[in-house]
């Protein structure tokens, strides 16, 4: 059995990672057609729900902004020659910059101009959402190298009434409660932050269209902050439909796995994410909660203090490479990405199988040699697994523990668990 | 004082294993004339009240069985010669055997027979108390010398309508809440596993007949399993009265005490045994409960969740002569049963010892000096227990606290603070 | 900023010793002139409000006893050499010794002598307020040294009707309740135990006057166990406006700082004790709560149940100085005492700005960016202590969650996350 299902983690990883390379050159933010054009190519995958809201509109504490749009943006010399180009990465623009069209000296210019001084071969990644600014983000290499004199600059950039754009796809389940699956789409050419989320996203949504899930699923493409708050704000009835949630960010670079828990630290998430990777035994990382980081903080805030967790792999800032053009598609592997794909399916599994029964037979032990499930010889000292988990679901079934209780208790697998469960209420032992 | 009480021990070590010894070569099963003969030999001890329960009666999921009883069981060479024979041992024949009388090839026998392997010398335990199978078994060796060729088979056993046989002794105690000290009896020929359990019970009973116990003390002689549940369905109305328990088992020996503890984890039981085992110094194991086990398994059924807890020394399946022949009198040694004995009866003390009182003078310390508590000569530092003992019973007799709380948080020994609550009663500062 | 502090702290250190040195002469007891002329002194730092309670006088579970007072008191030879001299020190005479003027030999005079075999050459401080006796107390060295015969001995003291003196400051603060800071004025010449806790306590209260502190503090100097059960009787009726207190006890030893909780445990002072000595680094001890010890023994009793824990630096009977006459003005160090009032300042600090805040804006994360308190420029990794300040501030205010959660939570400084809860108020986002 392990061959297929390498296999097809495999092809999913070669997948994914083609789909981060499809998705990288565009330029994203917060508003505007490169969310568009990343949201047009998600939707080859998966049928998606987009919502367009207008600049303006208020959510919660904000108001949605204006729609910011690109076309061109260099630095030319006095030749002409383009010494810092758009076209050749959508990190050289400041986002959010408003246009401009100048020429100027370098001295002047200077002001205007972002590096990464210990880092002197890199580009970063810098916004000014909320402050109007124009500016370029270039390697400290490249603008050492330039040399005193005019330099023409040129934002060709549109800030204008709009919208704010974000997709949802459902997966439905056997119930209406929901846990969600959120990543942010606003960064532009990054591949770990947040393209891996994106395609580790789009493949679990489609390995749970496979099965039957049990909760409905709702994936959500979303710029960060002011999109998961423009969700929030959308969707403020009805959040109390959610009952676990999942952020999923920086998903597919070569370190361990991280698990951030919520907010609250013991929500039935939490539990899960712990229980599947120590179960793995897989090396990683368990942190608490901060309300910094990706929309987790937005999920996690008090007003809705949601049990929603955040799985990555090298976490937020942990990484050099981390908001910088070296956050390219080969900074993130295939077989990283198909990792945190299998940690994803599994923690479905076990939320969805997550269930709390009644012992119906609880005074003592109901005879279950005569329903045949157990043994008919006696005196062994080698019980079996699936014996074992059908008395510990009887013995801890009583309204109060969960599966996932049983599992913890008794050091069983959770499959061999969920199995006794199912073998007890086929014979009428257990009731939901 | 030491040497008398080490003399008694070493008195009531001898007498146990002697008790163990004259009920080893008994065939015991869940029913028939081996546990009458084994409650007749325990109630030359302790007057007991034994109980019959007919065949067929429904005991909460389950029904007693038709009574087993056998006389005879042998496999026979052509020549005659006894080749397995059941008079040599009880283990011989497959518990509850079903009536055979017959005579067939080697190779069709096999079917029949129960060897270990791996532990080619011993002879194994086995039962089939609910499906009808005849057998035997017998060690590999014996099995491996055996010629091919025909062999006569003789089961000479009735299973009929009859009754299932338990016991009960109860030393009364101050209020009629109960403590149950119950151990199964349906073994055949092993020493520790229930000898010595048994043994330890009968002389536990004695020593606490000879204080006035605060807890009526209730012990259980029934076979395993049937023989609790059957127990549990005849006395579920009272069955609230029983506020902790101890299942005796393996209690014979030369290994650790082992406390399991009850399903609950934190009832009183469970924090006598581990506070009496780690206050003693012994080297000892505290395991967390399982459904899996000795009777433990029905007290704490979820419907029932009795404090109950199990005390053994090497724990159930723990030793590679568990249920063979190697399970003889000499693996269980008198000092080991006095050791689980004299646990035990600690045990007892605390528990017993273990109330809660209110401090009627709680606002402030109470003058202890003028009360003849304390001592007049003030600023040494060599305060004595006995002041520390008040001090601390005082200061935690809230009603809430008991005085294994004040000794656990005291860290000063349970017998002081027992005593310091004795005198505070006697000066009129606590009532309970 | 550090050098002035450091100074200021240097300067309090060396008057705390100077007040220590002046008070170590006085024969102190629970009653009598030496208390009174302690306050005196004492009262040159602080205005005090001096009660003087009537002997007889009921108090909780004890009478206060009569006063005593004492002039004179020695052992002298046949040649009327004053081989043992209360003029010398205090510690001689048998606190509360009834009067004697007798001439006996040696060995009937031993009965009524006190010493420290281990320790020959040091004098024990010994007392026997509620049993009528008379003694001495002297080096076993001077003891070995005299030759039999007939010695003079002579207590000149009085034990009459008088009254208990003990007297309180109060440092007024924006609410009424209470912080108490209580330490023992009845030990004669012992400097660490406890005329450091005094001058302590003098200077935090000078501190505390040039702040406006949150809470109201309340000194209490009085006499050990009698004194602070006198004031629990007088003040019952307004003993839950006590929030928080501190008994302060050999604090000016030169070993490490010695925290003991409360009888709560989790008492917010103990809180408050345990981070401050934790984030400061300093080597230190944290202890459990025991009915032994200074007048937390009091202020804990269960009915008062008090969060009153106990700062000292090497505790109660932890030194072989401890109640001997090498307790004196050498024992201690201005450095030690400066340190000791350094952490009960910054606990003071922490105290008082421990408030809870309800997050008025607790849907999603508010926008710090348009009202000042957020950086504009986006991306970058090194995002500052005061904006994580903030965030925490914002998402852990519910109500429930007070700064020191906030601050143990999140691992930030105390001070940094009050500064966030400044800021936030200012900007309306919270509300107490």
């Amino acid at each position: 059995m392990t061959a297929p299902v390498e296999k097809a983690e495999e092809s999913a990883g070669a997948q994914m990672h083609a789909l981060v390379e499809r998705l990288y050159p565009l330029c994203r933010s917060i508003t505007g057609d490169g969310v568009r054009a990343t949201l047009d190519i998600v939707g080859e995958y998966l049928p998606l729900q987009v919502h367009e809201v207008p600049t303006g509109t208020q959510v919660l504490d904000w108001t949605v902004p204006q729609e910011w749009n690109i076309r061109d943006a260099y630095i030319a010399d006095a030749t002409g020659h383009r010494v810092v180009d758009f076209a050749a990465s959508s990190l050289h623009v400041l986002g959010y910059s408003v246009p401009v069209s100048a020429t100027m000296p370098l001295a002047e210019l200077r002001e205007h101009l972002h590096t990464l001084p210990e880092q002197p071969d890199l580009v970063p990644y810098r916004t000014s959402y909320y402050k109007p600014e124009w500016g370029f983000c270039l390697a400290q290499e490249t603008l050492d190298a330039l040399p005193d004199g005019d330099y023409e600059v040129c934002v060709d950039s549109t800030l204008a009434d709009g919208h704010l754009t974000y997709a949802e796809h459902v997966v439905p389940g056997q119930v209406a409660d929901e846990v969600i699956v959120s990543c942010h789409v606003c960064h532009p050419s990054l591949a770990n932050d947040n393209l891996a989320g994106i395609a580790v996203a789009v493949f679990l949504a489609r390995a749970l269209a496979e099965r039957n899930p049990y909760y409905t699923y709702r994936f959500i493409f979303a710029p960060g902050t002011i999109g998961a708050i423009t969700w929030l704000a959308r969707n403020r009835e009805r959040v109390h439909t959610v009952k676990h949630g999942l952020v999923l960010a920086c998903a597919g670079d070569r370190g361990d796995l991280t698990y951030k828990q919520s907010r609250r630290g013991d929500a039935e998430i939490d539990r899960v994410l712990r229980h599947v990777l120590a179960a793995s035994e897989r090396p990683h990382r368990i942190t608490e909660f901060t309300p910094y980081g990706y929309d987790e903080r937005q999920y996690c805030s008090p007003g809705f203090d949601l049990g929603v967790g955040s799985l990555s792999r090298t976490p937020y800032a942990g990484y050099p490479e981390y908001h910088t053009s070296a956050d390219n598609p080969d900074f993130v592997s295939p077989e990283a990405m198909a990792d945190t794909l299998a940690v994803c399916r599994e923690a479905c599994t076990v939320l969805d199988g997550n269930r709390r029964y009644v012992n119906l037979s609880p005074y003592g032990e109901p005879q279950l040699g005569r329903r045949g499930l157990y043994d008919a010889l006696g005196g062994r000292s080698d019980t079996k697994d699936a014996q074992l988990a059908m008395l510990w679901v009887l013995n801890l079934s009583d309204g109060e523990h969960s599966l996932l209780d049983v599992t913890e208790r008794s050091g069983l697998p959770f499959g061999a668990v969920a199995a006794a469960a199912d073998a007890l209420l086929g014979a009428g032992l257990l009731k939901e």
